[in-house]
């Protein structure tokens, strides 16, 4: 009966570990990690992944694996895949590759996943100076729904989407990723000032061999140093996709990525449940295992036919995409507005980040008023489908970002009434997070405005 | 038969200007501007406005208005409107105006816009280093829709909103409003290296007495030179609402506004007809006169009961609203992603207004491949009802923000193809947006990558 | 300022009744009413119009003016309209007319409406075996939204259409009509086994002098008395569209109307502030007057490009549209089922009639369970945005209709509770829908299986 | 790794017939076939379905097998599954039982369909005295999308569900069904009128022991006997749910289904990938294999809570539901109508099953004309996801009934073009659907109006 259905190219045995599966994982971007699978324009496959962490994280009801989690395996990615049309002739550097995301989801029998924050120490997060706990929810399916024992009365459908999906970057491309982020982690803190707003550290991961993970290449020999000492870390979405951890990356949904090794090289992985705009508490969307199905087309001379660089150099361009028709669908939303300045008073020039912090800022108070702890709301404001606009960019000073909340995922109206309900007292949830202690000496920031 | 329908409270007659209105417009915020009317919390009321310039800028097809536009006038506003309960009694401090916009439109008679952008040393864009020229495109209404001769082949939908809705600040913030951007604009350029990238000048706008209005208060006489040097430009949305320019605040969209005076005094103005997520050419929207029909409910203590504080004081607030049912509905979105590393290819940190300058750069690049010039996608992309995301907000050091364009308003399909349609030669469109020169001297940004 | 906006064609003065109305008004179709304007191809006009009834019906909180209404009258429409292509050649037999509905409203100083059903002996409804009573509820409009003293906690945006839009027949298809017609009111209770339960009557309204109306044709000529013993009544929907009732017809829609005469010669009225699928209780959407903006096009020879005749003659043709892009937006829908057995429990076959008439009658039931009386929920079905389906046509012997319902326009949850919850009392309604006494002596439908 | 996700309570095997599968299969209704499985309420648990022919339609590339099937065996159910709650206690007779659908699809490896209509003198269906041979077409599945080498140029994500769903009826229920189907099919032929108009005969399917399968009741049994005689078919639906062909019970939905008798007895099958509203070619859907992931809640009494019988006795009821948040999404809707006035001109009076026949007949003659064969648009509209409207049910005598089609659908532009466009030749598309001869000597009915 298997003679229907998407081809799997890449499986994935959960009782394994990243580097025990049948096509060993890899946590790194080079253009020398080898492919692991070979697949064909317009047919339809199968890639299975772990989670980021490659099951580091589990559904343990404790945040201890969160706070001392090893950020230099992060993340673990299904990969490569070489892209071959319908002749067997390989994708070539300056085609644009159209991945289209057919279908996804967790992987059956692991129907759970985990929305996290890191210790302000160890990786943190867009709040990281209001929240420098380590903090962990286990969500549990049912079907396109997730609800958490740690937060009471919201359920959701899942806009599922990979966080992760790209092509290999060319040497030449390597180079100048990590000759930036080089420059910015070097002097970074000199020069930008927005990092007084902004605390997660540090500035840049740059390329490191400890916990490096290169596929079938064996560790310890000459061309494993090489490669890991170049390869660069997964967490920041560049020119060739990567971790762009776009939410609206889900089913039907089709991206075109700018090919710049022979073959395209895709890679995927970190697979969401469901994540909002910003990803905010960084280990912030329902992270979780599972599969795609895929199908390629290659564009020869698409970089150059629907590209235009922005920068130095023609490898200067970022994906595009369309979205998927089957999005969960809401009509009701409370927006929360922010403005840059921020928690101290302080004005910002047209600042989006700042804006933003401020946005997220506000709505977590805001729901924290209907029986919510504010970690639960950070949360949810990461893993729920809320949506982040720059809704103005040119009103000097103040840049204003929103967020929107859809309020069907709650269970009780949390919109503000404008006439005194009687419905007695609030309700108090007493299940909470999973939360472990900050033991750094970092000074949160204080909101002088608030009461508690 | 005007025993139904609403009341209209403020009248506009176009033919008159700003301070020959039967109720005089003010463009700045001030708590000592006397409100022009009086509205019962219930009442459905009419309010009339102007556009923003107050008819400074004109239908004929040239673009000298814009380059020489007056910007110490911007923008002039109605009201202010005083709010009492059913009893009479006005809107305290710390109470919330719920605003509820019932309808809103252009004027009868007056249907059409102007989306522009201003020569970069009057004021500028978000691309003005980019794009230095004023420019300027007029639209035509069709009922709910807009076209304008200078962009043909796109027509859209109006998402019709007013850019400006807040109530009058108390004396206390403005002060901190004051106070905070004379701070940035005395010593922003030395302390914020962000505004390398975004090039619009002042980085703030200070009061002033020249081009000020201030309804119903007498030019020259003391009062009038007293509050004329406090009251606050109207340019940054802040802690009132005010200009924050979210393209959602529609039919059916209800504000919850913080009261800061007694009657709040609510004022609106600059009303959009359409407007894309950024309003990036800064004139940027589809500018108009128009008629919003309001109904306001006050919540008695709704600041304390839900709004935050976040900030040095309890003044430190943001708005709250929810979007209405009747958005336009478009179900096929083409997105340009950006990531906050500029056009020099220099690294930022976490700096989502760099990430959505490229988005933007991007898209406009992509869109001028299909018969349009670059400045009529950046005038289309300011007016349209595109949206703009913060899609990622932690992924060090990249930010990840997006664009994304529905294709339903261009009457040619703008997705790539994944096959070579043999439809003969792009489409040349002869007509353009309305172009002054510039004069200056300032060095445009080169994009080292482009061909063109 | 009048030199942008629609050309106003045909002006409603409330004051005046139809037959003062400048351009006299119709309440028939025939091909020799002339047209009192004239339209260009391209050109947007605006119409407007009185309600249905001419005025006769009013605000007054009685029902009586529905149980005495004079139905000879129905429907006053608002034309006939000229089309003529850029060059002034009218349309012509065989093309068809494209009219997108560019805005529409009720007009100024008149925003309200009404929803009715007639007495049984006077038009009666789909259920008037069940609501032999006139009953009526007045709505007030709050710009997109309407609301009803009596049938309080309900409030939703209007789905606003014109219930008649349409094409003057030729003498050939006006025959036909009335032949056709004709026939069934001769033969149609000896024939047709459904009359047995839809108990409206007649079977249809043939043409008849009381109450015509003819445009500009003066009253008592031999041209009248020809015209009105011919022409069609405007009740039904036919092959040139008229009171087809179909609720999606709303601002940005488009309609391709077949032309059998000259100039096309559009009517258009029986205006609605928002209608339920199917229009339950026949004068049951929310009746007002109101404006329409449009904009006609003229496709050469359409009927036989894009129409087949479903029928005896090439005139056997029914229109096609276009939905627009800003109807109202639900995401929560709660969805009655009835199948083709009637309240006796006599099995039909594959009657969908029969089966959505058990589908409304459910939902009825179901909604009073929540403080409404039955006939408040007749009205409400007829005339908020509810959708009702045909989700099974060929499961001998049931048809399998649906009725879908917005959950959102309810001020409380009307979905089923899984958890009994303590809520207290149900709310009681004081306020009801006026009624009027049934003072005929045909029987009621009694429902057999009901206690109340 | 299988702690997490729903149980499999009943399994298929691909490989095996109806009869041979662990729980084997049932295609009749009656309170006495014993139940297969038990379930908790509140407990995600996963049922498996063969396609509703249990693997006689097979994917050949021939129509035969439509031709020659055995209608005697429709439709293989899995279950019947006893529901219990949190303590044990099963369902009874009087409670609702919410099924919420948390997922569903294809199984894994059969990812393909079929859609056909059948022969005249075996099933026919909405239009077989239009199209009276058999045709079949297959789609395979790409994730959420099908297509069919059948009909080209067409491609849509599936709005998956389960064709039927339903509880075990009582004794007391079972007679109520057979006897008015009874009466139905003894004197309908002669009674009902609009057998003239709608041709599928039978026009009921009475209990018969031919082709009768009994789950684990043995063929051949006294007990076997007794209940095949009794049993009632399964191809309408009726008040237990059963095959009520609502697309709209896709994932996310909730049924609210009446319990008859102890444990519910809830029993599903005839999966659809897709259908239209109608399902108008009878074998009409995607018809495929798939599962089902179910979530169970009992609220006791909940029929006399929240249903209102509408017949003779408290068993005449219908299910509701609430509709997903998960549905395909589309902007744009061509949009055909239809009149209660038939092929041959004749007049029916408000027959809403007339008047959604020629609006589906005029749609398939109105895509025809864009390069299909008429038989191709039969079987589309059948299967995609198209919406059938009762526009219209009052307006005396005309019924309007509408056909909205989503034109995102094709690869081409469907609408009406009011320019020419020179796009050359009209595409021809040569494939076609599998087709077999009538070879029966009913007459079909003759569109005079058409001109092929």
């Amino acid at each position: 009966m298997s003679e229907y259905g998407p081809r799997l190219v890449v499986p994935i045995d959960l009782k394994k570990k990243p580097r025990e599966q049948k096509h060993r994982l890899h946590n790194r971007w080079h253009p020398e990690i080898p492919p692991v699978a070979e697949v064909k324009a317009g047919e339809v496959f199968r890639v299975e992944m772990m989670d980021f962490s490659g099951g580091g994280i589990t559904s343990n009801y404790s945040a201890e694996d969160i706070k001392f989690a090893d950020q230099s395996i992060v993340h673990y990615l299904s990969g490569p895949i070489k892209v071959v049309d319908e002749k067997g002739v390989p994708a070539k550097p300056g085609d644009l590759l159209a991945v289209e995301i057919c279908n996804l989801g967790p992987l059956p029998g692991d129907e759970w996943g985990y929305t996290a924050t890191f210790d302000r120490e160890n990786g943190g997060g867009f709040l990281t100076d209001h929240f420098p706990c380590a903090t962990k929810a286990i969500w549990y399916f049912e079907g396109i729904y997730a609800y958490s024992p740690h937060i009471p009365g919201v359920r959701f459908p899942g806009l599922t989407h990979p966080g992760i999906i790209g092509t290999a970057p060319s040497m030449e491309l390597l180079k100048i990723w990590n000759e930036r982020e080089r420059e910015l982690e070097a002097n970074g803190l000199q020069s930008l000032k927005l990092c007084e707003v902004l605390h997660s550290r540090p500035l840049a991961n740059l390329p490191s061999t400890k916990g490096c993970l290169l596929g079938q290449i064996q560790e310890g020999t000459p061309e494993w140093e090489k490669i890991a000492e170049e390869a660069a870390r997964t967490i920041p979405g560049r020119e060739n996709g990567g971790n762009c951890d776009i939410k609206n990356l889900s089913r039907g949904s089709k991206i075109y990525l700018p090919v710049f090794v022979d073959g395209a090289n895709l890679s995927t992985g970190d697979m969401h449940f469901s994540q909002g705009d910003g990803e905010v508490s960084f280990c912030g969307a329902i992270e979780m295992s599972g599969f795609l199905e895929l199908k390629c087309e290659i564009i020869r001379g698409g970089m150059k036919e629907y590209l235009t660089p922005m920068g130095p150099t023609s490898l200067h361009v970022n994906p595009i995409f369309e979205i998927g028709p089957v999005e969960p669908r809401f009509s009701e939303w409370l927006v929360f507005e922010g403005i840059s300045v921020d928690e101290s008073g302080k004005q910002h020039y047209l600042d989006a980040s700042v804006a933003y912090k401020r946005a997220v800022l506000n709505a977590i108070d805001y729901l924290s008023k209907f029986g919510y702890s504010k970690e639960q709301m950070y949360l949810l404001l990461s893993c729920c489908p809320c949506e982040g606009r720059i809704s103005g960019i040119v009103d000097s000073p103040n840049a204003v970002a929103t967020l929107a909340i859809p309020t069907a995922i709650f269970d009780q109206d949390i919109r503000p009434k404008t006439r005194i309900v009687p419905v007695g007292p609030r309700l108090v949830r007493n299940p909470d997070v999973l939360k472990c202690t900050y033991d750094g000496n970092l000074p949160t920031t204080k909101n002088p405005g608030a009461t508690t």
